[in-house]
Formats: structure tokens, sequence, C-alpha cells
């Protein structure tokens, strides 16, 4: 009954080939092709301009306060992981600095989305870690509560599984089930060749009216234009 | 892989006697049985003062702007149920009124979780209607999207599945498992009985810090007492 | 070209006859009226359980911190007014308390509604004046800096003209451009009369699904059933 | 250097009768006759209707998600005392219950001041045991880290030192420190005496531009009135 | 009544010429010449560093989490326009990017203010093309419901009137009416020649106090000095 | 008993050598050297992209959308003060500019951290002059009630005292009082000195686990490994 004070060491993580696929797209894109379900609320921002990280997900529920379960994460993280630590509390505390970076990193991470705060930002844009969170934070945590590490969790409203893909982008965070990601990748790869095209039509200044065909149900609906 | 348009008419609702069990106590004890997990967020504010619930979850996710799903679970709706309603992005509008209460009793429904607005606050006072939501507004909604009934959905930040046990009072929500409800009942009441010899001794004089044998750990925290 | 600094004298109100009508609805009744319009933003609360108001708008410009104007707009109250106060940038200060009050009443003001703070609280709840505010707070205001009284102004995101009827309760503020209330009043009486009869077939277990007509639209839109 | 793990046992506590005095006066009166400083941020509410509490400040800092020293405060507290308890960042975790509020009535207190969460206020409304807290949450806490008791603490705002006297109420919560208590009480009382005259005359329908001679000073400012 | 389904193909831009003139100033050089009226919410930042713009207002009614209605204002673009989108509720969603620039320029826009969400911020910079928005989100819209083109809207706590002059950049976003845009852009000029030489004796060590002769009048308000 | 009105002219700034030292590091190291105390709220941001500054406080108490203390502070200023303006409520608006800012560094200021808003955000960008604010707007302010100099302010949640060390960077803006910067400044060093250490160990695949020997205590806390 209780999720508190477990660490699952064998995660299903999505197969590597959907994840380099996925890593082609960008997060608006690979939300649309999942039918738009799985995105992160938008106050998850990334801590320096130009971050970007796609991977699988170790997922960590931190204590508020307390960052004593990313030292536990560190141990789960596999090449090509991005950590996902949620919380389970409302907290802006710095739980993240550029020394957890550094073994973040040494152990194969590539990026951290974390709903806490973050600190040594400007050490992460120098070492081009790319971390997404909801503040920025120079307070400091203490290690005393346990959480978790790989259990399902809810970051930032959106569900994590651990394994699950994690696209993160200037544009939002979202989570692609490891179950669905060759898929997901599939109808990324669809949705972005339809906009080569679309994108020269509107350029060449077609209207988007003209284009989707939306002037009979714009009509239908009742609009009325008036000199 | 979409989760979008999906209505599941069967589900597992936690059982009857767990449920009643539930409902003696308050989302606070609730909370401390399931081992401090589960809570929605704390914005999820009853409408009117007194406003609480116990059921199982009948789980909507909405559309911004849009209740057409809200009328799509009532048919799903079984006596004892809670209609617990997640929206796709936060959305202050009024998607609930007292027409929708007044059709929810009919089926059974004894209360609303949901992540959104809601209106007609006096009516609903007056029915005893109870409403759990993150505002309250004037504002109405259409019914031109699809979302689903009965999928898991996270509401508030808490993680929902249908059948779920919801109980919501003054304290707040939380959400549990239909599969442990039997045993947090179990927990929630040890706790309680518990808590009324603690009661006793505090208001007799007794300090915590002696009841909870708390100064020999504060001691070793480092502690300092300053005449 | 300077709105700062001017009070105008003569206003046109909505006429009598109209506000009478609409005070007989609620402001989710008359939003939904007017086609979904007009309504202030949901942080706009009453002040205690039960306020509500309906009148024509006195419209006041405040800088922040600063009540003067509310001082020069209680000169230009006519009974049946409700002084709908605005502020130049976001401020909670207690702009308004029992005096002012008193004052407002005695001119023949019925309410306030106001982008700011209140305090006093407890005293207006005795006296029964109704007012809706964004903060309820102890700080007092200066009086140095010039606004407006009775221009154009926008209140909690609605656009208020003086004159137009505003019409405040639990569910929120909306407002009724004067040369429509007569309209509105209509439309509202109308939605009110249908409502009646739609409620008294959801009670008797009549779905929204069959009443609204929805399950073509739904199907269409491609709702998928699941057992 | 450190000021976390202190306990201050000995503080100087604002004279008796200035307390008393004190609580004759609303906290908007008591924050005019202080000159305008020493009010906590408006987001500090009861958490039931009618709440007021005047007392003396024993002030506690506590970590983010841990109450320890809510329970070594207790031993500190003398009747007549408010606790004022601050966090050294923003947390709406239920600190305090019906157990500690128990604990703190047996020990004198009169109320608690917390930036930070409390639950059980079904039950705190029941005892008419007064909080003014940040938020509502059924969200338990850790006793694992230290803080201290009776140090300056920063509270929603304002600074507090123990034994400063606290007056809260529906309009917010003020603090005046210990050794101005004698002479604010005395400004506050001039205050009163001074609005009854006002209020009578506003009543009357006199104009406070007439009473309070804002005429002038308002032409001299440049208010322009328009027909 | 109702200002919902229109669209108004004739507006009255303001003068190119005081467009041209006002394109010269910031935002707060322009909020000031106006007399600290018009300027939108400091919620309101842009997508990229450095983003500005200045043109004639098109102005859209969006719904909540629907981006029609900026098809159908693509039609209305005419070069030189700055697109302003107001919402008829508070929403985050990402009703614009990179495919919807494309079509604006191609139009001839050079900007788009939008009191919601944006995406495709990577892109948008790249191209250069600035907005000016609530949030930033990877999340889509639908087409379901109208809104209106070119009505007067309440935008970010400001009124547009199409056709109305709109300067934004890192400061803020400020409207100027179509009627004063000549005038306050003579305002403007006059501010910022002032400011030359404020600056260089500013610079050169000459205080405030004195080049403003605020020792006075700061005495005659009470001001003490204390060794 | 008024703290309002008030300019103490001599005030004990740290020693200059304290200073130096401090400057030396970040925020985040600060604080740490602090015991995790004085840090501002994480809502304080620098207004460009490495933004940094270290300084002893002159302090300044403003009131909501009024200026004009700052002119006063100016005098006030040394060279190697950084100005800490506090407000007596809530405001975003733009209180400081490039005018401004061009007379502080005149007389010698290093940086400004207000707890309000700014303007001219880019000249201040070009002239490097940091500043840390809690909001951008275009809002211009008024000159027309007085605040303080040099008194003690609670800034963004921290007390300052005019003297103190303000170190702010991109991490966040932390106080250090007068008297105990050299002692923090040491501890800082020592902590540095430290971390080189540990994060070359972490770099080289070392776990935290290991490094700070937390696998017995998490062990005894009840942390239970599945595979």
């Amino acid at each position: 009954m209780n999720e508190i004070g477990i660490v699952r060491r064998n995660i299903q993580r999505a197969e590597r080939a959907a994840v380099e696929c996925l890593a082609r797209f960008g997060s608006a894109t690979v939300h649309e092709a999942m039918g738009r379900v799985g995105l992160m609320k938008p106050y998850m921002r990334p801590v320096y301009v130009g971050a970007h990280a796609c991977g699988t997900a170790v997922t960590v529920l931190l204590q508020p306060g307390d960052n004593w379960m990313l030292h536990v994460a560190a141990e789960q993280i596999r090449p090509g992981d991005v950590v996902v630590a949620a919380c389970t509390a409302d907290c802006t505390d710095g739980f993240f600095g550029d020394l957890l970076a550094t073994s973040f990193r040494a152990q194969g991470a590539v990026g951290l989305v974390i709903d806490g705060g973050c600190r040594d930002v400007g050490d992460l844009a120098a070492m081009q870690f790319p971390v997404f969170s909801r503040a920025i934070s120079a307070r400091g945590t203490v290690k005393a509560t346990l959480g978790s590490v790989n259990i399902g969790v809810v970051c930032a409203g959106a569900s994590v599984q651990p394994g699950d893909v994690v696209v993160a982008d200037d544009d939002g965070v979202v989570v692609v089930p490891a179950g669905t990601a060759a898929r997901v990748a599939e109808a990324a790869a669809a949705r972005e060749a339809n906009e080569a095209d679309k994108r020269a039509k509107l350029a060449a200044g077609v209207l988007g009216l003209d284009m989707y065909k939306m002037r009979e149900p714009l009509a239908k609906a009742g609009l009325k234009y008036i000199d």
C-alpha cells in the first residue's frame, strides 16, 4: 500500500531506436503526434536558453526540501536516461546543482526534469547539462526523509512511468509511454513531412482558411463578415 | 495510442464496505493512513462550507472550456460514485452548475471533484451537492471537443483510476486506489483510535516533546537551549 | 489624450426597468444571456458569504495604493449605483472600508466592485454592504495622485463604461452594456424559463445525452464506447 | 553565525496591559496606528469565519515539510501567547492540526499564525482555536530537521521578534513591536474615537470631499470636471 | 448584443507616419508619453530576447483552447499590422506556432501579441518573428468555436480597438489609440530629447534630488535625516 | 514608533575585505556557508542573463507605485554599495530605469535589488548595470509619499539591515549580516575547496551514495530495493 521507500532496479526502458527517432522532433510535434496528451504544465522551463533533451525516464519521488533520493537515483541511471523528479508537495528549493549534474552525467544521464527548483544554473549552462525545472533557487536541501525511485509518478501534471520517453525543449516537456514510442515517432515523422508543404504554401500567401478548407464550417457555425 | 475519445463502461469499483468504512474518516487521516501519498493540490477547495464526500471515482478528461464529457459521464454514474474531472489544460471556466448537479444526483452521484471551475454555487449549497473545485466562475462552456470517460487521469496533481475511492472534505481531496481501500480504512481506524488517547494527554498538559520522546533525537540533532 | 484627472458628471445610466429586471437573475444566467462576454476574472470574490448586487456603474480609475478617487466618486453616486473601481496597476491594498461604505450607502450606492483590496470586512458583512474584490487587506492607502471618475475602464479583465449594469453574486461579476440591458434581461428570462423544465427532466433521470440530443454528434466526432 | 538549531527560553514579552488594550482593536486600526508598517501579506487568512486573536509572539522557524519545531515551541508557550511560525521556504503542507491545537491551548496559547498550511480546520473551528495560514492542506509533515524557536523571523513578509504583539482578524495580521505596544494602543484608541464622529457625518450624507477638505488639493492637482 | 461571431473587414488604422514615428521609441517612453495608461499587464513577455514590434492592431477574440479565429484573422492582415489576440478566459495553450507565423508574415504582419500561449519559440526566434505572450506551451488547440476579429477587446488588462498602435518590446506592450498616435509620438519625442540632458547630468554626479528640486517637497512631507 | 519618513546617513558597512572575499563566491555557496538562512524568495531574478553583484546594502522602503525614495537613496550611496529596495505592499511597477541606473552608478553603486518592477532592461543590459527584480514593467511611478532609507527592511522575504552584504547572481540573492561577513566568507571558501575534490570523484563515476556514506542511513530509514 505504501509507495514510499522503494527503489525498483529493473525497469523496462523504451526501445533505443524509438528514442532516437523521437529525439529528432520537438516537444510540440511529439505532443501532437500523441493526440495531445502527456504534456507537463507550462511552468516547466529550461534553465538555460537552448536546453533540450530526449531519453528514457528514471523516475524519482522527492519529499519537499529533501534531495536524498536524487543520490539514490544516480545509481539507477543508464546511458541515455533522463531523470524525472516529482515531489510530494510543491517546493521550489534547489534540489539539484552542478555536483549532482556531474554525477548524473558520469552515469550516462542526458538531462533532468524536476518539478522543483534547481541551482548552479550558470555551471549547468557551461556544462550544457539540460535541466527543466519549475524554479531556480540557491536554497539547498536536506537528506532526511525517504521517497522512491522508479515508481510511477505525477510530475508537473503528467503521469510518468519509469522507462517512458521524455522529450524536453524550449516549448515544454512531453512524456511518451514506452509501449507507444515507436508509433508516436512514426506519427511525428508523418506530421513533420506534412508541415513542410503547408509552410511553403502559407509562405506563398495561401491562407489557412483555404488550405484547411475552413470557410464552409465557419459559415455554418454562423461567422458574419461586416464591412 | 490515443487516450482521447474513449468511454469505458465497465469499471472495477472499490468494495462498498471499504468505501463506507473510509467515509467515517477525514481526508487528513486517510492521507496519513496511506503513507502520505494520493493527495490533490491544496488549491482544490469545497464550494460551500461543510461540503464533504466519499465515493468511487468515475473519471472524466475534459478539454479546456468544454464540458461535453460531463454529459457523457452522467450515464456512467452508479449510486455512490464521485465524478472526478481532470482537464487537459489549466482552465477555470464554470464547467458544472445546478443542472448537471441535478442530473448527477439523479444518477446516484454523491459529489464532484473538478480541476476546473464550477458555477451556481449558491444552488449547490442549497442542494447540498458537494463540489470541490479549483475555481468558481460564472463562465459557461461549449460542447465541441471529445475527451474521455473512465480512463486514468491526473487531477490536481493526483493520479486517479476509475473505481478508486475519493475522500473529500474541508482539508482536501485524497485518492485511495481501489485495491488498497480496505487496508487503508483499517490503518485509518487504527490511527484514529490512537489519537483519542494522545489528545487527552496533550489536553492535560503533557508535551509532545515527552509523549513522542523527542528530547533525545532533538539533542542529538544539535538543538541548543539559550536562556 | 490623457484619461487621467477627469470626472464626468453626466452619465447615461441604463434604464431602471432593465436594471430591476436583471436583478432577478444570477451572474451565470446573465453571462449566458449576453453570449458569454462581459465577465470579470474569477479572482473577484464577495467579501462575505451571500453578498450580491445589481446596479448601474459609476466607474473609478485608481492609482496603486491611493484611494483618493473613491472620495471623488462618492459625489457622483446616484441611488441604485454600483461603484466599479479599476486600478492602473495590480494592487491588493485595502482601498475601501466601513467609513467609505457608510458614505457610499448614504449617497445611494448598492455595492462596490473593486479590482484591489478591501478592509473592515466584518463591518461590511454586519452592514450587509456588498463588496466584490480581488483581495482583503488591512493596509490603508494614501490620497496623493489623481485618477479619474466615470471614464471607460478595464476592471478585472472586463471593459466597463459608466452607466453599464453590473450583476455580482457568488458566481462572479458580469457587466451588461447600458444599451443592451433590456434585451439581455429578456434573454435571461427566456433562458431561465427554459431551465425549470430541463431541471425537472434531469431530476427524473433523463440524461443530458438524450435531452440535448448529443449521441449523434458524439458518435460523429468519433467517441468510442469500450466494455 | 547560524540561526538554526536554537531555542531561546527567556524572552521579553510586551506588557500585558498593552496587549489587552490592543485586543480591543481590529488589525486595520492597529496597522494605521503604527503608521502603516508591520502588516503580513494578505495571503494570510483565517481558517474559519470569525477567527481573531491577539497575544504575544512565540516565534518558530520551520523547515519545509517539517513541523518538529512546533513541538519544541509548545514548551515555550506562556498564557496569552500567539505562536508565529515562519518557514525557510514557501510550503503549504499541513504543519498543524487539532492535536497540536489541543497541546498549544493546554499551554495557554490563544492562536497560531503560520506562513504554511494547516489541517483539521473543521476541528479547529469547533474548538474555536484561531489559526491564520497561507493554505489549508491535509498533508502531514515529518520531524527530521532542526529550525529554531524564539529568534527573529520573517513571517509572510513581516519581521517578528519574540514577545511582539500580534493582532489577527479577518482583515489580516499585524505585528506590533513589544516596545511600542502601549503607544500603538493609545494611537489606535485615538483613531477609533475619531472614527465614530466621521461615520455619523458620512451616514448623514456629508461627503468625504468636504469633511476631509479635499476639494482644494484635488483642484490644485489638476482634477477636471466635465459635464 | 452578441460580440461573438463577427469579422469586421474595414477598420481605420492609425496613420502610417505616426506609427513610424512611434516605432522609434520604447514601450516605457510611449507609456509615459500617454500619461501612464494603455499598458498591458507585465506577465506579457517576449518569447525571445530582443523581440520588438510596432504596428497597427488587427484584434482577435479567441475561445480557450481554440485558435480558429487566428486563421480568420490572417485574411484581415495588411502590411505593418500587429495581431492582438485576447481570449474569453485565461488560457496558456499554444495557440500560435511557426506555421501561423509564416502565414502572418506572408500577409504582412510584423508581430503578434497574445494573451495566451505560444509554441515553436525556437523557430520564431530563428525567423525573428516577434511574439509577446503570457506563456510558452507545446499544447495545440482545436478549431471548433467562433470568436471574433476586429472588435474591441481587452488583452492582458488593456483595451484595444482595431487600428490602434501597439508598441511592444522587452519592457512591455503599450496600446496607443489610433486617434492620438500622432500626438503621443510628439510627446514621446519631447520626452526623449529631455532625457539625454538629464542622463548627462546624472552621469556627472548631479543628484536627482537637486536636478528635480525634490529637497523642499521632501522636507515639507516630513522627511527626517538622522546621523 | 513610526519607521516611515526617515533617512539614516551614517551606517556601518561590512568590512571591504570581507565583501571582496564574498564576491568570489556564488549565491548558492554563500547561502550554504550561512547555514541556509538569508535567501530572498526565488521570484527575484536578474533582468539580463549574466547579471551578478556583490556589495554593501543601502536599504530603501518604497510605497507602492512611488519611487521618490530611490532618489533620496542615491545620495546615501557610497562606492561598492548595492541598493536594496523593499516595498510596503506587493507592486510590479517599473520603479527603476536607465536614468536612475546612470545616477546610481555615478554615485558608486554596483547594483540594485528591488522587490518591485524595473524598466529599460535593454539599456540596463547594455550598461551592464545589474538589477534583480520581481518583475519587468514599463509602468512609471509617482513621487508623492514618503518611505525611508537605511532602516531595517524585509525584501522578498529576507531581513536586510543597512550595511549587510548582498550577493546576487543567476541562482538568487543572499543577504549576509555585516557582522558575520568575514566568517561566512571563510566558510564559503572552505566549502568551495571541498567541492573540487567531490566534483572530480563524481565525474570519475563514484556515486554520492558511497562518497557521502548514505547506504547505511538509507537502509536504516527503511529503503527497500526491488528487482
